[in-house]
């Protein structure tokens, strides 16, 4: 997943702790480590970068007395590459023409090749994150300067990126031609942002401006922006749909469309496709289901009770996996409220079925609260297929949907009935042309290359 | 406020564990400090104290591995005595008849004269807990058995009270005669447990067994309960309405009553008495006030949306409060969705006004999200008088309901109109005898000594 | 053992660092926690401590900005009372007469009688140490002021005592009637300052005024320093003879008498009682071995080399004793020289033998490194009798040179001589009268109670 | 400077322990970072590091678990590319030919030539170190088996490097071709370790094998040592005075000679060159100076005094350079015995003089100390030349030698005399050949390229 932030400014102490407040807007994306790369008052380019949440892994105090005029940000969920403090972006480098960072949300699916090719013309890998690949096609382009170095760069990758990088001064933000991931720009008086999504946008009160373009590049400089093009023309669009089902928050818009609107709408449309005439009440999975059970609650006319509470104080530092936490599940982080639940048939709306082991466990839970009958329902159509675009789906065999049809399914997870979106109504709720939008994992219709 | 916790069962390591899961549950009373005691194996008294959250100021990996029969933990929110480790609970001695440890929840109304009269007799207090005048009183009972010298100890108090308390081996517990604080007991195989809510007995998988009565002193011991009265006959009880309001968590139960029906309930006798004919959507406040704009939005017929988001991330920790953080304000934590909000007139929904900053910082931010028209509802009546028993409030002066009659508080909040719920509506709500619950903030009815 | 130190001046942040560097300068004295304690500028008594070394234990930085006109710091290595923050001293109270903090060095020999009498008055122990039992003492002259209660306490003490302890906004520092362990008095500027010894005043760059004298009390306030005295007449003094053979810095000076001046001489006096005929070369157990080695090869005329390398960077909290660690044992800190050792006969001095096993590694390891003969000669009586007066010797049992006569510890030392000083050279040595002396721990003449 | 380690054998936890503990011996050579770097048990290359000392920087428990069967350490002391974790060591890279790391010690003078040339063949740098340049080197060396491929590259390389590496599961060394640094080989039971210095060896109970000889490579495997050639003749050796001088431990023996004798003999010869007719004592600036310090006084037949003290606690992180510290100066380390200096003449030993402002220092708080005379006695000729083969010397400028002659220096420090060993003096203490030694940064004989 990853999420990335960059910002561009006159030269002040604020512009770097606005990387850091993106960067906790964006934590959702990514809890395994954090970085920023930034320019400094002597033209020195800066790094810091730490494991862990954003305020472990990196220093609000310090990074709000740096000046610099321009910054990036990362915060990281391991996709490539295995976890440690090696693959913590952003990626810097000292090439011929300078030096350049660069920070990757994405996916990158002829990585291998093309670093095979690097190695053969000697190149050497110190992390084996795709951004490294980048850097390479870069340096690789000696004649070039560096933006059309960058550019030529980017038409040999397949697959997905949104990039924000740091050269020469200037800010600049690319976004793979399909437009796999999100990536916009924002601005506030003369300081311009790019971020993964809108939200963190909002945390630095920046306004809204407008999408990264699928296939765009913008390189932001003394208050101007300029576009460019990768120069690589694809038949079709594979905006990701797993961003409005699971991945982005609530109150983020990505490409004019709003999350929450999104999230109504896949409830409102699961109520159509798999009603529950005997449900007595709709309950979500925390936080993701919560949206989506609103949305169905409404349309199917039931009360919407808020019967599973989140500690609201649950973080992935917090509780160490001892057998004593083994033992009592999942009921650490959620707690059902007995006293609604007991002797009712109740509707459940998650999110989504990946391994099916959260919802065999939610579902244990609810049953020993008190539950009737467990009607679970599922805000996207079932996950049958791995991700090849930076989420982070199991392989084929552990998608609990490609390994078993529904029925058995509900066996395993236990509900008394179990429902899913279908495809068309996911296309149909995000509102976007259906050639515009990737629903691989649900469809298995990936990128043709 | 502060949270308390006590489990008794057969020597396994899990039962420390437990306590430190049960303050994890409980982490919303306090997150000040927080502290563990227990008699380990060779019968020793043992301690481990922290400031700040649960996680940090405990170690969960060195209580998994300690075993010990009896245990009680603390998590800590300064109302009396300064913040500092030597305030943090639970508090021990050692005195003529052995070792004890107490932890504490309230606030004692005569603690001051009880310390003048013990320091007139050569007591010296090394904390400025209510707690230690507790221990003091108990020594100065040098002809009674520990039991009986806590009896004596606690009929000398004032105000607010649940206590734990490891004495001899056994845990014991008890409540002030006026019921102020909650405690429950739980019950799981041979291990006993008592918390100050429901919600700390869910987390270990425990049964709620029954609230400790007011007035009651409970004795734990191989797996018997033994029930004692402190010998105190109050006119009347004062069960905090607040807790109710906005301090238990939603998923627990106090005195019988369910805080979430509780809350629901506020949110539809709101509807009632401050209807919002212009209304076009309910928002709830996160978290405190979400159940009850659920309830409100219910009665009054109107769509309840989840338009402000708050940061899954937030916690005390996080984020430092520096001139940048300060000029982006509770936007830090909170992020309306604008286009949900855009040009409507909108019910926002919170459990109540303390200072009444928050709502003027929310107003505001609403406000620059578009909406039009901003009505707002709070599910509690006016806080116009300090709380002489446990929770945090400030003093008069600072009381926003105190210091302006309605339309100045409305103005001052920038809300376009205000209203609050009537006492009779909050006692209805929660359905106990207005002469069984404390209304003391709202209507300046104490306890009369 | 245990250091002190105490600071009175004009409020400035500086006097909070000096006793963090006093305590830095006194760090041999103990290791397992450090605090400090002081009156700030509004006039409230504040307290840091923290386990471990005074770096870890305490924050420099923090004390650097605080300001405070007295303040009193500790440094402990437990003899009484279980190693954890709660004995850390220094400690504070709040009694009938204002608000009290004591630091104490030493062993009170009647604790458990004073301890069980102060309880069956109704005191309540929160700490193991010595110090809580003077603060009770205090709390119990209801009738006196303050200082007053202060000696009426301490006449009731017998063993080993020296305090420092701020008084309203006083600094008080004391030292028993027998004159045990060490204190004192220095000054720069306006600013006066107590220590355990006088090395802690050279790294604040104050001037060594005087010793604090047995049974005296010193009270200093606005530049001028009162004395009294504690009302008890002692047969003869007990100044600790330890101090000079082990405990203090050679660059402190005692009771008038330099450290480094009397380890030269306890070396000189032990050439002659335990030549080495055949030596041919001297070498010094670092660091406590080293000065009485010195004189040692100056006074029998043999040359003295550095031939056994401590890593500078040795620390406890440094190396974890894993299995490995164990198995490599006392290397990991000390490493002889081969090339010099290598058939040669090796005279090696140390200050004393307690255990036993410190020895019989090192002289294991000097026989590894090709040592043909090892003549061990220790600068001490042997060690017979455990201290009842503040310093961490074992019981009888684990005292090597009283569970064996010289014969036998030379051959569980692996030693192929070993010669002790005699007790009549040690007094001669340290050139103070007999009757002025402990030597108890050398001949068990213990203090008559 | 920077010190390295090395270990190969049966694949056990404890190699990987024995590096920390290497590392720990090293911790002279570096205090900036430190990091371990081996093949795990899938085969795997791990990293591990860190800032700071060893015990900050590495995880002694963790590395005591982990299982590995050749393991390389590096602690750095920065002298080329800022401080930052990004220069930290070993490096380690994936290139055409697999995994590889290396960690080195020294200073390539070729090495911007070398860079420029590789950026202009595409190459990306990460960090800024020379370390950099030998992978890059490598991995250019397509058609060569990595072996050779290093052998290729270290031809390339002129100055100062001493490398341990892991290639193909094999534990590489080399040395320089001039022998700069140095590079010991040991072994214990079937276990071969490289590292810096032989103390490094002591600590894990290996015996001294032999020194890599310059120009040397030597592969280690299956408990085969294979030595290889670097195929560069030179002229003559520079194998490192300033080792002997200062920077190494005294326990260690480098090119066959013992660090502490030479120092002795440095002592002896100062005391012929430069003697102190009035002197009374020698004492030696701790702990460089000491040695000397020693050999001084014996040839001069003046007593010996351990009269500066230095505090064993003392370590870059624990005291912090506040203002109220830099005032006080050196004497937080170092502390004289006032009584021993007071009224007397003495001789002063320290090993070098590079900035002049310690001995300025020092003088200044001996004259404090109250000596009547002090005549500063420097075992080593005037460092007049900057080092540029890995010791950390600054430019000219700043070398108070360089700046003044010693007349000036003399007065400058506030020395009564002042006197240095002369160049063919420090060429015979350490006892092996002009035309092998350097001397460079007292008499500017520099490599010619």
């Amino acid at each position: 997943m990853c999420g990335i932030f960059g910002v561009i400014g006159p030269k002040e102490p604020s512009i770097l702790e606005d990387v850091y407040l993106g960067l906790y807007a964006l934590q959702h994306r990514g809890q395994e480590s954090a970085g920023v790369a930034w320019f400094d008052e002597g033209g020195a380019l800066r790094l810091q970068k730490g494991m862990g949440l954003v305020h472990a892994a990196l220093s609000q105090e310090q990074l709000s007395k740096e000046r610099g005029s321009c910054a990036i940000g990362h915060v990281r969920y391991s996709t490539a590459g295995e976890s440690s403090i090696i693959n913590a972006q952003p990626l810097h480098a000292t090439y011929s023409k300078g030096q350049v960072a660069i920070a990757h949300n994405g996916n990158i699916t002829n990585a291998e090749m093309l670093k095979r090719d690097l190695e053969s013309r000697g190149a050497i890998f110190q992390s084996t994150t795709d951004t490294e690949v980048i850097l390479h096609l870069m340096a690789h382009e000696q004649d070039l300067p560096p933006i059309d170095a960058l550019i030529k760069a980017l038409s040999k990758l397949r697959g997905a990126f949104s990039i924000v990088a740091l050269i020469e001064g200037r800010l600049v933000a690319a976004r793979d031609p399909w437009g796999f991931r999100p990536l916009v720009i924002g601005k506030r008086d003369g300081v311009h942002y790019v971020a993964s999504e809108s939200c963190a946008l909002d945390i630095v009160k920046a306004t809204h401006v407008r999408d990264v373009n699928p296939g765009e590049i913008v390189i932001i400089e003394r208050g101007e922006i300029t576009s460019l093009s990768i120069p690589v023309k694809p038949a079709r669009r594979f905006r990701c749909s797993f961003e409005y089902v699971y991945l982005a928050r609530p109150d983020s818009e990505i490409d004019g469309k709003s999350v929450y609107d999104v999230r109504l709408k896949l409830g409102q449309n699961l109520a159509g496709t798999c009603p529950s005439p005997d449900g007595e009440m709709v309950l979500g999975m925390p936080d993701s289901g919560t949206i989506g059970a609103l949305g169905y609650a409404v349309a199917s006319d039931l009360p919407f009770e808020m019967a599973i509470v989140r500690n609201r104080y649950v973080g992935r530092t917090f509780i160490q996996p001892t057998q004593r936490v083994r033992q009592l599940g999942v009921q650490i982080k959620l707690n059902p409220i007995d006293k609604l639940i007991r002797g009712r048939n109740i509707v459940v709306v998650d999110d989504s079925i990946v391994r099916g082991t959260t919802s065999q466990l939610a579902v244990r839970f609810l049953r020993e609260a008190g539950a009737r009958k467990i009607h679970l329902r599922i805000a996207s159509p079932p996950v049958r297929f791995p991700c090849l675009y930076g989420i982070d789906t199991p392989r084929s065999a552990d998608l609990a949907a490609a390994a078993m049809d529904t029925g058995d399914l509900r066996d395993f997870i236990g509900a008394n009935t179990l429902c899913f979106l279908k495809v068309e109504d996911l296309i149909n709720s995000i509102d976007l042309p259906a050639e515009e939008l990737c629903t691989a994992c649900f469809d298995g219709k990936y990128l043709e290359e």
